[in-house]
């Protein structure tokens, strides 16, 4: 029998998924491993293979093969193969190479020059390299959108979260803008009186490092299929058969790296669930980064910041680091879950985090349609901040516009999804409190299973078997719905 | 300017150097990091990138752009470079890509059933297999030699060691024959009476690697462009801007690896030390396998077993592992030089090696060129052993033939490398003596400047540039000479 359009395309997705192993691995071992020296090399080899990469997906036959893989007898997975697929070669195949060398060259020399422009606070050197990368940012939307019929935005959006739109993302930060800043506020008038014990260090490395295998392992993380090792910003990288989660210990500042390790887990899992038989296929990737940030929030703020959580964690500190009274369950919750207005977005509790993306998400949009200037940021940035959070940045720029890596590299469109990810995680763990109504106890009894069956035949099994409204629906009875993290926060927060 | 068919040749190159950077490190990682699970998608990627450089390497246009470039106008080292890409291109292009499957296959088969089948000691399950692995060695020689005009056994020597022939082999092993069984004697009685301490453990394996970075910084390694890692089989990979060493330790043997690590360090610095501007090209890289063997053992044998090094490393040993007896410099210098006549090749003292490496040369070029059958393998093995090393190993099989990987996996041609390293290590050392003749007061004083000097500048600079006569000519004055060899070990076991 004679191979179908639509075989000739899964060989093809076998062979970039065999290939891009080889480039995570390198991308993993950069950040964890690699000499100063090896830079260069490195630079190279990946550089070569992001080409081999990039000339495979956009092999002209691909297009034919596409349409002809339409007509065939195909069965419900397989359809939604082509549907990822096609999805894949579109946003592969809309720009052309000439646009994506000078995006990457754009960014690099942005990015490169904004690590020293950061710390310099120097708002004016970065406008210089960064309009330009704003104006490749702009060609690449309007090249996306009138290829795919988008707004621009939606365009960017849609690479990181399909189906999703400015029209909803409007509705859905829109109702947050209305109660959270009053919940903020209401959140750290009744943590005023609270009485908190910081952890006193130096907390030895290698003690950390027990911890975090000890940790990962209460969470289910297969070593048999991964591992967790060290670089400066930690990252869940290698391949879904091999995990490669990254992490940074500081011996005077316990709980960051700690709660970094629980984040970064449940991206693992996620990665380590995915079914095996569809591995390497479109189909069989995690559905989107929201989807994505939706587990590692469900393990960080869902499960990690849960009182029972604390009860958890507490002998486990106490195991690794000597008892100490930061380590008493109450105390070690309070912490993970002081709510403080603040600059940074990384340091963000789960109460102030969505601010910092909803600003964010106002101003790029607004960069990308054209309606502001480069100019413009700091204004808004400012205004941004005093109504959502009551935080004065004016002169600020390291700690305003210019502290996250994502616009010095060309990346719009991609913050949403961290706020999306919280909106998910409080939908799946109130859909689990259905099914498990008894689910605090069983969590502070050390019993996670029905969390971690619940995600794994919902969403990580699932992959991209669905759109994501769909697979909202069939998990949770409903698509995203913004009042599960409402009331997750009331409970937490206000109960 | 259009680009001329060498420049064409080289950018090829370039690209088969930077896809093998991945390639590299994957195994690497493999070895040294990956955890269980993630093996088949490892060994997948692998071969998918092992199919991706045959392909490249055997393009069909690749012949008439080496013919047209040798007509183009080159300089020497263009030329050498030409030479060299002529080879690879040969070696890779003679043989049917379906017969490098099946070799790949039958290889893989009996290597991991001798896996079994070694520690059982069942010599005939392993002929079941490996007659066809020699099957496929025969056919394999026979069309390289029938492409190239040489004998069977020359042309699989050739893939490892230029220009080398079994008429100049049996010449230098036939010399070794004569005078290496009287010579290890008479270095046994010489031994007989002296004192011997031996190391008293357990050395903590954090210690030890301790002690092993120590070791490597006295070696001049360069940690700004290489590592050290732990294996269960240590080896050095990587690429030369990037070298990965792995070395294993064992709680309760010290000295194997320690004498490990410096013998890698050996081959890391020949690679970390090839010249920059021909990384990517054939020209560009280690000479041979003789020859990178010869600094593996420089650093082993010539350098980490002289008597002026143990004072060097005695004060290392004490400061990571407390002091005691054993690491006084004498009684250490006593242990590294113990000629002890055995079974295992890989345990062997630099005495006894080379007839370790005798026997399986002369043997495995009988069965290359058809003169013996597999079956007559344990009992050429056995009288071998005995006329040279005055050993017994009859029925023991798991300690005889079954010892080493490299008939298993198919790897014919290999061996007389081990020795040919050693030869040139010594003649390298006479040469680096007769510049400065003060040498053994400098390594006691802890100067091996003169050394790594030396051989930066005639070995690890040279890369490809020459053949290797040519190469052994300008660094020492004459071509492969066995005298300094001879000479080396009567002057530091019998003077």
């Amino acid at each position: 029998m004679s191979q179908t359009a639509y075989d000739e395309l899964t060989s093809l997705y076998t062979r970039l998924h065999r290939f891009a192993h080889l480039q995570s691995l390198a991308f993993w071992d950069q950040a964890a491993n690699m000499p100063p020296r090896g830079n260069e090399a490195r630079a190279a080899a990946l550089a070569e293979i992001g080409a081999l990469l990039h000339r495979m997906r956009t092999e002209p036959r691909l297009k034919s093969l596409i349409a002809q893989a339409e007509g065939e007898s195909l069965d419900d997975t397989q359809r939604a193969n082509l549907r990822e697929i096609r999805r894949d070669w579109r946003s592969t195949n809309a720009l052309p190479e000439s646009l994506v060398e000078k995006k990457t060259l754009a960014g690099a020399r942005c990015e490169h020059a904004w690590r020293q422009q950061r710390p310099a606070n120097d708002w004016a050197g970065f406008l210089e390299n960064f309009r330009e990368v704003l104006r490749l940012g702009r060609e690449e939307a309007k090249l996306l959108a009138d290829d795919s019929g988008q707004r621009p935005y939606d365009a960017l959006l849609d690479r990181f979260e399909p189906g999703m739109t400015c029209a909803q993302l409007d509705r859905l930060f829109g109702d947050l803008r209305q109660w959270l800043p009053g919940l903020i506020e209401r959140a750290q008038q009744r943590q005023a009186k609270d009485k908190l014990v910081e952890p006193v260090g130096p907390f030895p490395v290698a003690a950390q490092r027990a911890l975090s295998h000890d940790i990962m392992r209460l969470l289910d993380f297969d070593f048999d299929a991964g591992r967790l090792d060290e670089s400066t910003h930690p990252f869940s990288g290698g391949v879904p058969e091999d995990v490669r989660l990254t992490t940074r210990y500081r011996e005077h500042d316990l709980l960051p790296s700690l709660m970094g390790t629980i984040h970064e887990t449940g991206h693992a899992r996620y990665e380590q669930n995915l079914p095996r038989a569809l591995l390497g296929q479109p189909v069989g990737q995690a559905r989107s980064m929201g989807l994505h940030e939706s587990q590692s929030l469900s393990f960080e703020m869902q499960l990690g910041s849960h009182p029972a959580f604390a009860k958890l964690v507490s002998p486990l500190l106490t195991k690794h680091l000597g008892a100490q009274p930061a380590f008493e369950p109450e105390n070690l919750h309070r912490l993970l879950t002081r709510v403080t207005p603040g600059h940074i977005r990384v340091d963000a509790d789960e109460c102030t985090y969505p601010a910092h993306v909803i600003l964010r998400y106002e101003i790029e949009r607004s960069l990308i349609e054209g309606e502001i200037e480069a100019e413009d940021i700091p204004a808004l940035w400012d205004e941004k901040m005093r109504t959502l959070l009551g935080v004065d940045t004016r002169g600020n720029f390291k700690d305003g516009p210019l502290q996250d890596v994502h616009w010095p590299e060309g990346l719009f469109g991609y913050f949403p999804c961290y706020t999306l990810g919280a909106l998910y995680a409080a939908q799946w763990f109130a859909a689990i409190r259905r099914g498990t109504p008894d689910l605090d106890a069983r969590i502070a009894a050390g019993d996670l299973k029905p969390v971690f069956d619940w995600l794994r035949d919902n969403i990580w099994g699932q992959a991209s078997r669905w759109t994501t409204d769909e697979l909202a629906v069939r998990a949770s009875g409903e698509p995203l719905n913004a009042a599960h993290f409402k009331a997750h926060l009331e409970s937490r927060y206000l109960a």
